[in-house]
């Protein structure tokens, strides 16, 4: 009999699910709430009737995204700064007790996962090496090399968001200053936006996650400002992903998340500035790609974590 | 028979040959000059004669450390800009040609071979991953994962001297602006000397390669300037090292290379910087070395060069 994996996805707001054949098709998919903002004991809760929904017992193993530090080897959850109660939590091991199952379970960051999914199924399909920007709320990645995650030693790898580009920058969550992820975020939109009062004004009230949507409508209606903060948004960008090609090599690099949905307002500043700051060599043959399988990268990912960690476990 | 492994280091200056056993162990070391200013044909005459010098049928591999761009499957020199007239040269077959001798060759970056002697035998010994930057006259690198040299998709991965710190900073040799390597680096060091007058007046005169031991000795001497620039030397290592750790979660940093013989002087600010910058998790055991192979790093690196391409030829 061929095998199955269940991919699960932890967002802020939903539980995403999806069960995978061993050749990749898609069998089943489940979406709920997470109440992630509830803390752990509710999320586990929430994962742990949203999984008996699933035809489990068909299932060989599980894979978890989830939007934190973890520690693979003991399914520790380290921090989540969205998730209420979490330092050093045995998320497997309590997911496990609820459960009540035996099915192995393998927890993932969700950005390694988003990164993971584009690369199997998505924009990155095909290259051998790639690098995964998640532009959303932060500046998140995932870094593959020759078909595998690279997870750094203490799994801690892809954190591309705090790569200083301007030591004297503004000051990042992290604590440091001038991190990319500054200048290239949905935060950062959001501060910068208010260095225009004009366009403060325009925008006053607005949610924070709606303002690139209306920083990117003003843009498209030719506001100047706008049209002025999407260039510099490209450029960081550009900043950014040439540090990356530089240290390196990789020839594709994929970029999702939200704020990929306004590509066409900052892509061509992205591209001049790589090919202004990566060395020739480098830059020859990257390509630049915006990541296109939205939401179910993540959840994707998940799958093949589930995959992947029965595969190194036998 | 236990095989035995030619490496050789092209120098500006010099080349360095030694032969060590297959468990690492040196058995013949010689030196002579380059000449690699006169060019690519005077280069591989010296090496065709200096290989010779050698017991050469007794070696199972060579493995040679070029200052320039390679493609190692082909045995190319792409670009070598302390060698002149080489570009697109075909290294290995020209070599092969001129010593008339089957015994195969295996060419690698300079850069990668000092990181490859130091992760074998030096400061990195015993390290998982490792990365390791050289400060001479620019500021490179190499990047060693699980073990195995990060060479990146096209050969060209550890530039990490060309990483953006400030987007506005000082122009680099390679067009871009505000590279590491133009705050880290023999040639930053002659640039910022001479933003202070009085310090500009005192090493006037002095040749390029000498002014950072003279600028130690100022240092040394209580001379304000001379200590805020090994302070901000120290600094902007410290962010360069920041970004290559929250990107890659890597323990060990090796630095050598000629300037890291001013250690004392910079040190103390560079893992200063490197707490503020690296994420928590990053910094946590994250150790900072100096070099202490010196020139024998690249040396030792082109045997295990040697090495590993007969294992992974066979």
């Amino acid at each position: 009999m061929k095998r199955k994996f269940l991919g699960i996805d932890i967002g802020g707001t939903n539980l995403r699910g999806k069960i995978i054949s061993e050749d990749g098709k898609p069998l089943a998919e489940r979406k709920t709430c997470s109440d992630a903002h509830m803390g752990i004991s509710r999320l586990i809760e929430n994962l742990s009737s949203f999984i008996k929904e699933f035809p489990c017992e068909e299932v060989s193993a599980i894979g978890i995204g989830i939007p934190g530090t973890i520690d693979r080897g003991d399914g520790m959850l380290i921090q989540a700064p969205n998730i209420a109660n979490t330092k050093n939590f045995p998320f497997t091991k309590a997911l496990i007790e609820k459960i009540g199952a035996t099915t192995p379970i393998f927890i993932e960051n969700d950005a390694a996962c988003a990164a993971l999914g584009e690369y199997g199924a998505g924009a990155g399909k095909g290259s051998n090496s790639m690098i995964m920007i998640t532009l959303g709320t932060g500046f998140g990645g995932g870094i593959i090399l020759d078909g595998k995650l690279w997870s750094g030693e203490d799994g801690f790898a892809g954190e591309v968001g705090h790569m200083t580009i301007n030591p004297l920058g503004p000051r990042c969550a992290c604590g440091a200053n001038g991190c990319v992820e500054t200048y290239v975020s949905q935060v950062a939109i959001k501060r910068i936006v208010c260095e225009y009062p004009e366009l403060c004004k325009k925008l006053a009230g607005t949610e924070e996650s709606s303002i690139p949507k209306r920083l990117a409508e003003l843009a498209h209606k030719r506001d100047e400002s706008a049209i002025e903060i999407w260039n510099n948004f490209g450029t960081n960008l550009g900043v950014g992903i040439s540090i990356l090609v530089n240290v390196l090599d990789i020839k594709t690099v994929v970029v999702g998340g939200g704020l990929s949905g306004s590509w066409q307002l900052f892509i061509d500043k992205t591209i001049e500035e790589v090919e202004k700051r990566s060395l020739g060599a480098h830059a020859r043959g990257l390509q630049i790609k915006k990541a296109f399988l939205g939401d179910d990268a993540g959840v994707l990912g998940a799958c093949y974590v589930a995959k992947s960690g029965l595969e190194k476990n036998c």
